[in-house]
């Protein structure tokens, strides 16, 4: 099931996507339909979380981790290395997103991202996907100049607009076995299994509640698998998590 | 003008502190007095905000910089070195904060933070301050182990609890002109004037400012003097801004 967040005559709601442009709303999150039904181009559709945090995985495809010049050899990471992204940087899919003038090396990074729906707090790997409420399409865009050159990930991750997001949560996904697309003006750039992950949604899920307690509406990024690269003014950039059904698209003004 | 925020009756509200022990609600935050009078013994204090997201400087004493083994020289930092905390570290005065059992070294870090009144995007030096709602001491909790080893400092400086603060927000204080003191159990550890600040508060905000719209709640933490160091299970923490007038205390259990 597809869900999305959307706003109508100025009131955010969630809804449930219904055949391919009809929307629902829900009684409550994740709820039954409350019976009215809308043309989806009649809505504003919005990043399918309200998160008072967002967790990423940085390095958890071995290919990118060479591509970035961190050759582990046999030694890959023993756990997750983390960062944050504010809430700051959400933006809907269909958004224009200005390429900061204070970076010269802005990159599209393509990723499944997952939505917690509960309160999770030292959950183990076995039931750390039963937290997810549902999973979507994520453009981790990236100063990587910035992120050379800082003290730490924040004008490199944490801009206004570094995080276009969803359009929809698909609540039945497989997130251990699906793939990662994503698109620049329609050449395929990154592709991947999820398989290929070092670190599993369900092990990043319950590695992080150890520390951090996650909340609903929190949002976790998976990592990005290689072919990451830069992008200029006008670039439109796509991100397809299969099965998610619904292509993340921005352009770059 | 001192402002708190609280929880009575299973509501959260904003209230002014009147003389030493009482507080009054507020209509609405920094507006008039609602008429009723309270004990403060009878309210729940809470941390005075709700950010989206807190902004940290890492090295903003020369004198903090230099015990960390990071020697500048002349050369200090042209630009703020930034972090984030997640709101999930937030902790009020008085709470008791777990020492996680995965760091061996938990260190303090006494704070001025200063919290967000208004959204602030791109806004100049000149005009940040008044941009701020008030100023509130902060303890800036770190497994400083981890902020060496790990990719980020997530685990470092956003595992639940690592952020008390509070207990009030002072509306007028003068944050260049102003001493910021740490305590364990009842001996000095860190003392220093603002005025010693490499990046001033307003030239903090204004930075951020120009690529993370700020908004109303969100927290800045100013960065740390010299003198920061381990803590160990039953140690006392007390952080004092002068001018706050409130100290902030807190028990690693």
């Amino acid at each position: 099931m597809k869900m999305l967040r959307f706003r109508k005559d100025g009131r955010v709601q969630w809804g449930w996507l219904m055949g391919e442009d009809h929307v629902t709303p829900m009684r409550k999150l994740d709820g039954e339909p409350a019976g009215e039904v809308y043309p989806i181009r009649e809505l504003e559709v919005l990043p399918p979380a309200e998160p008072s945090k967002i967790v990423c995985v940085g390095r958890n495809y071995a290919d990118h981790i060479k591509e970035m010049g961190h050759d582990f050899g046999e030694d890959l990471p023993a756990e997750p290395g983390l960062f944050l992204k504010a809430p700051n940087t959400l933006v809907p899919s269909g958004a224009e997103v200005a390429y900061p003038d204070w970076t010269e090396e802005l990159h599209y990074e393509g990723e499944l991202a997952a939505v917690i729906g509960q309160t999770a707090r030292n959950v183990s790997e076995e039931e750390a996907l039963g937290f997810v409420l549902g999973y979507t399409n994520a453009l981790d865009l990236t100063a990587r100049d910035k992120q050379k050159s800082d003290l730490q990930w924040i004008r490199a991750k944490s801009a206004d607009g570094f995080l276009p997001l969803g359009p929809v949560l698909e609540t039945e996904l497989d997130p251990n076995a699906t793939a990662v697309r994503t698109w620049v003006n329609d050449e395929l750039r990154q592709e991947a299994s999820t398989e290929r992950m070092i670190f599993p949604v369900a092990r990043v899920i319950s590695y992080v509640s150890r520390f951090m307690t996650l909340e609903p509406g929190d949002v976790v990024l998976t990592g990005t698998p290689s072919g990451v690269g830069p992008l200029a003014r006008g670039d439109r950039v796509r991100v397809e998590v299969e099965g998610v059904g619904r292509a993340l698209e921005v352009t770059i003004v």
